[in-house]
């Protein structure tokens, strides 16, 4: 259990097999929003996939696995690390909050029953909490490296650390997704812009930096979402 | 199911009366979050308060109503409401909030287990959805409130408007909070100074005002929370 999830495979792993493995992670990530963690079988995850039961077994060292890889899947499918690792400004990266705060294929109902279901269960599985934590600490580290490069530029506020301003970041925009899904009339745009404002130095403004992060260029954003 | 939770009774309560509905709420939320949601019955909700089986229905218009009630008040214990109307500056609630982290009986696992499964329930059930909804807009107003007395004040940013900072601190504290549920070792002091200093103007700053939240003298905790 203590393995990195997946381990096993991933160093042999064949197209063919990889395709199997997806089918069998988007079959288990359903079951667990439709019938929460306990009520998932690796024999219902099978069928669900339409693949034999064997298939699991294959793949995966047992439900745990099957399952945890699946909520660790749901947590980067809703904040792709590799997108944010891209954005080279607090503006960029703010946009593409925003953005999949928006994003209805992001930000599914089966992503957070996933997710959700995953926080339950990981009261119960101390390996399943240590892969949630370790991934979110992943994301902290990418925010905090982005923030001190802005902060070396002079644009974002220097009192507070790096690394206390990435675990806000993370914690306001986990936040804000909990309460959007409570809320959809929740106005995150604002919010988000209201954060973009904190975090701005006086000398950015000065700079003629745009105003709000949904208008920056470099945002894969439209900005007809407002 | 519209009706405000509980209201119908509310109005005759008498004492003796009021200690069994507590004793339903309590074994409630035991039951939410030993079980999750759908494995809750009223009777069980019964046997676990040593009550008979129509305790239930004498006090609540049956299942869905006694544990969204179970819901709301282990909202209201993690983030009181009546204690967050009394703070009467920014540094005062931020205090407040670093100190309901640190609180383990706010923060047991009851609670957090009954707020993930009743967000879990609330995709199911619009009537609770509202309810939660309801309720954080209830927080977000009075942070607003705040926010608007202190940035007259001068003491508070004034770029954004106060509904948007509500919005952002609300989500920012709820983020902290679960994020802090995944990892106790997660420096949540860090991140709210850092709150608190994009928060303060340099106005504030020169009057000599605290320089953390967890310094303020009308704050209830005590220091060495660090």
């Amino acid at each position: 259990m203590d393995n990195p999830v997946g381990q096993h495979e991933r160093t042999k792993e064949r197209p063919r097999s990889d395709e199997t493995r997806q089918r069998l992670l988007a079959a288990a990530a359903e079951l667990i929003a439709e019938r929460g963690w306990g009520g998932v079988t690796t024999r219902a995850a099978a069928e669900r996939a339409c693949l034999p039961h064997g298939a699991v077994s294959y793949h995966f060292h047992g439900k745990q696995e099957l399952l945890t890889e699946a909520a660790l899947r749901a947590v980067e499918r809703m904040i792709p690390l590799d997108r944010l690792e891209t954005a080279e400004t607090l503006t960029g990266l703010l946009s593409l909050i925003t953005a999949w705060m928006h994003d209805e294929s992001a930000f599914d109902a089966v992503s957070s029953g996933v997710l959700m279901e995953a926080m339950r269960e990981s009261e119960r599985d101390p390996a399943l909490r240590h892969h949630l934590s370790t991934l979110l600490a992943e994301y902290r580290r990418s925010l905090a490296e982005l923030v001190d490069t802005e902060q070396h530029r002079g644009t974002v506020a220097t009192g507070p650390a790096p690394s206390a301003l990435a675990t806000l970041l993370l914690a306001t925009c986990d936040g804000l997704l909990l309460h959007a899904l409570l809320d959809p009339e929740l106005d995150v745009v604002e919010a988000t812009r209201a954060l973009h404002a904190l975090l701005r130095t006086q000398s950015a403004d000065s700079e003629g930096r745009p105003d709000s992060p949904t208008t920056d260029p470099r945002s894969p954003t439209t900005p007809d979402h407002e």
